[in-house]
């Protein structure tokens, strides 16, 4: 469906109480979809607009005073978005959903938007369900919130094109370090749990790295067509190599040797630090000087681009025309160069992946000169 | 048709001779497609790669050595995207196509890449059709480049993202100026001819802007609807105002009393700066507090962003793909989502523009709330 | 007299008033101040702090609501000094001291302190005075603020360093303008007076500049040794050059056609833009390409690099030691690596100047291959 | 002695061969140093000027090609300031000395510039010794290089201000991510091996420290009046804390439970990660959300800001007047606001480190708030 404002709204603007949540890690852009939401809804009419803290626990653990929802205006908002991080808080980790919806009921709120990944989204649909059977009028409209692009049918997730920016900046300094050294290896790891859409754009983007290694596709490190034999090729000749690694990649190889957690999940490993450790052993005869980079934190902690600031604001005006054009239990997100609404189920049904055989991957190969990497050269 | 490698060249690598020219005013990613255009020859296999100097005069102006065309290797271009500008050079302005087509052929150049606007790409089509004429074997690639993001048919064009990113700084420097005096206003002249998208993007991105003038909407000073009206208004509720004005905004208020060219052209007046003039005259009660800012040369000389790097390197692979295809006279860009190749005289017919009735234009109004300015309120 | 917490203090912290105003353009640093003022002040036990809006203005033209004072407190400024500009508002221009005096009475302030220039320390000083026949109690500090560097006795003045930063990052485009085109000339006027420190810094940290001009040195234009003949053999060598013009250079030509204001001085000219005609006019057989650049405002608007935010740290605390030891009518800072306390009077008796003849102009032009320029080669 | 060109020179310009060689972990400033050497040089009238590779090894491992010394001239060297790194390389650790001076003798040098820490000032050194041994001429020269600012009687090393600057952004982000879980907890190591100078000066210009600690103070974790209690009252004041910790802190502690090496130094442990897993455990009852953040590699990689890279041009100019005034063992900078010339043993005696019961220290006590650490409140 596409998103926009309706000819009828079902709502009193003036008698709407809505509240935001932002759940789970930064990313660039959460203040962003704060403060479009705010200026939008005030434009609209609505005067009661609360901001939950500290994601899903701001609507049941409020004890102290600080933990009492922010009470939001476009004043407050004003430059909020010139900042990275949420003004909210957020934190990961849902809760029982009847206790949200008590703290829905009452607040008596006719609006919730929710900021968040596939989990949140989840509870987002959860909740939304326990409203419609209470047969409370909340609308309950969600933003896709993920760094890592990794949510299906949406051309991209806000915050995204930043933090490709910023790793970028991760590696240029990698690649600096490596050239600076005889046969010196900067190593990068970049976010990206089962998707290495950050990791494939930064190292296009960068222009400056040689191995790129993700989540889809399973890292063969030995061997003549191995890793480890490409890294010594790259060192012998230019002297120096970039190598950039997306978190979730590289887990098969750790898995074999690592823990599962209680669901038998495999524990995600570093994978780049295992690396690193690999190539001092078996490259030893190069004596690779390795120089370890993680910026995590420093992308997720980041203001958005010209291009993302642009995305949360239509994302929070969309999300605004959603709730009063009557609907519930949406996201809203750019498809096919479209903004539109879309039912959360098919959109959080798995992560979205880079295709092994796509053309971006055959792009990143091309322009990096990456092999397809396997155990015979 | 959908860019991409093919199965069967046309060319046999080694033997292959390019050249790639570089036109008009610069925008960020010439240098980003210059690097791939060379890296992607030579992993086909070419090594006879050239940079012609300063736009089309490098083919007919080769006077002094420094003239000669640069001899292009992967090693030379492997960290020149880390900067802005051209490493081979730009110039405004054309010249006598067999001229051109003279020094093409005393080359014996197989490909020419021609990176630039409307007014290269005519003349891009006027060699390739004086080249076929000649039964020249040459094929003749376009790669569209405006700053302005004024082409028609084509989601974006490269360096536009960064623009907007650069533009955002000026604005961000002119909000903190306007909010630090007493009825400060700040100014900021943008890039934009004939489209405003660069206005308005950056307005949008930047959530700071309280008025946006572009050319694509004749724009109304005086009455209470007028924009001196509403700029009042704002000084009155907040006691600042930011302005944003496209260059080729307000040109039919200036028109009027400017001159025209030997063309009958008009001539671009400046019109911010007769925006800044009419301000201090018609709200000299407010004494406002001016400061104007023309970021222009330093939003043309930035290096590229992350989206962009990755378009430009796209645009650069495609472009080879498309001579070794055996393609001419076209020109490579991203289409609804997909990298194609597209006939010329198309997409140079007139300007790519905002459309004042369309859903970008509202959303900017909404968010910046700003009205339709005409003479009645 | 060495700043610096003192054991005795002269004021009961609790009962303490005091009032913070920001005068004239901005310069990097002003939230800084505020803010550390602020929190030492509250560090010391004062509660009632004031933050005055608009410069002087702020104390006599207290009409409306936004017009009051802030109340500063810790929370309010926490994070202020992320942002360039001054979040009391600041303006240029004095007023009568009287009405100062009047409303300093009025609010039965103990501590003024005033950032702002040689005019408004000069105005600091005129209120002390008066305070004094008035047998008023408070104690009015100075902390000097001139983004030109031109301030006597001082090691540097906060906000110059940033300054220089930003200053670069205009020379640069400059340079990536005037190398991108044939005869390129990039021309960048930037902050200076009667002082040409931050021309100076700017060029030589820059690396990238080749004519650097300053109001202390007269400027010689035509002859074989003048700077136009001198830019004529660059291009020859180099086909570009990058030019740097404080705003206070070359006046001595423009005075002699330039207008005078009421007092007789001589209205400040643009000389760059005499310099971009004149090279028009009399290096026409080069064709020059030149391409202006302004980035006053984006200097002005800046937040601290490191360096400053130290340094305006530093000030504020000394400012409210100095208060509270009983001190008035002084200003602080940083003098042959030591804090201070200082006289007003020596200090504002004329501006910082470059010397001709000093080490540090011998060590730019022979960075940057500058000759004494005169009509005679 | 002061530094500077000297009346008479102790070399004929066109026969003197020189070279320049980068030791040690990058610093912002080398390329500026290298640059601003090659460009006085060639001002002088040499022509021959070698860039050694990858630091003393290049002086007695040059097998491959590559490993051969570079030219340097003007012209290669224009713009490499702008990047960080080293164009040379440079490595740690030392080598024979005897294999160095025979190099030395080969390549028949006049000159040598060491850019170097107190390790290799101390193989400068004996180099030169050796030379004078072997009456060879060959003037050498140091550049004292050390990130961490820690070299006795200098104002300041080159790179350090650039350091703070990049140092500033981890903790900003640091800060965000804090301020944005609840009891969030930022916690950033710095350089700072023997010295707090970065730790210190970071922690003072951001703003948003709350915990210093470095390692001229030994850390008292335990106790109402360690870091842990304290951490635990502003988490309970504010909701978030942020820490910034020198690398070289705390290593009493974990000395105790660390390793020695082959010399019986302690191996510096990472006393951050240490704190991390101690407050996770010992603060559990608040579930402080801690994120940690090395920027090391990112900080060591930059290009020099303004201040920086005024200091560096300068140094090298000095530098090669030193040389030709037929100085050698000696070393060059800034000491009580002028540039001199230093022998090198009294510099190189001891780090320099921050006074703990000095102002600057105070200082940042003062502003952050922070107590002294003890066992007892």
């Amino acid at each position: 469906m596409r998103a926009g404002p309706r000819e009828s709204i079902y709502f009193e603007p003036g008698k709407v109480k809505a509240a935001i949540v932002t759940c789970g890690g930064l990313c660039p852009g959460l203040n962003d979809v704060i403060r479009q939401l705010t200026i939008t809804l005030e434009e609209y009419g609505v005067n009661d607009i609360k901001g939950i803290r500290y994601g899903f626990r701001g609507f049941f653990e409020q004890e102290g005073e600080l933990r009492q929802p922010i009470k939001l205006t476009s004043d407050l908002v004003e430059t909020i978005h010139l900042e990275g991080g949420s003004i909210l808080g957020s934190s990961r980790g849902g809760s029982d959903t009847s206790d949200i919806v008590d703290a829905i009921a009452e607040m008596q709120l006719d609006f919730l938007f929710v900021i968040g990944g596939n989990g949140s989204h989840a509870g987002a649909l959860a909740i939304d369900n326990m409203c419609r059977e209470r047969n409370m009028p909340t609308a309950v409209i969600g933003i896709p919130k993920t760094i890592d692009n990794d949510i299906l049918l949406l051309d991209r997730t806000f915050g995204f094109q930043t933090a490709v920016d910023e790793a970028i900046k991760a590696i240029r300094s990698a690649a600096i370090e490596a050239r600076s050294a005889f046969n010196g290896v900067g190593l990068v790891r970049v976010m990206g749990r089962q998707s290495g859409f950050i990791a494939m754009h930064a190292a296009l983007a960068s222009g400056e790295v040689d191995v790129c290694l993700i989540p889809e596709i399973d890292t063969t490190l030995e061997g003549q067509g191995g890793v480890l034999a490409h890294v010594r090729r790259v060192l012998t000749r230019k002297e120096h190599c970039v190598i950039v690694v997306a978190e979730g990649a590289g887990q098969e190889i750790l898995g074999k040797m690592g823990e599962t957690d209680a669901s038998g999940n495999p524990v995600l490993q570093n994978f780049a630090k295992f690396l690193q450790k690999e190539m001092k052993e078996k490259l030893a005869d190069c004596s690779p000087d390795i120089k370890y980079i993680d910026p995590t934190y420093m992308v997720r902690a980041c203001p958005t681009n010209g291009s993302d600031a642009v995305y949360c604001s239509l994302l929070g005006q969309n999300a605004v025309h959603a709730a009063f054009a009557g609907l519930s239990g949406v996201t809203v997100g750019l498809c096919n160069g479209h903004y539109v609404y879309l039912p959360i189920p098919p959109l959080i049904s798995r992560a979205r992946e880079v295709d092994p055989n796509g053309r971006m991957w055959e792009r990143l190969k091309l322009a990096i000169q990456q092999p397809v990497f396997s155990a015979s050269a």
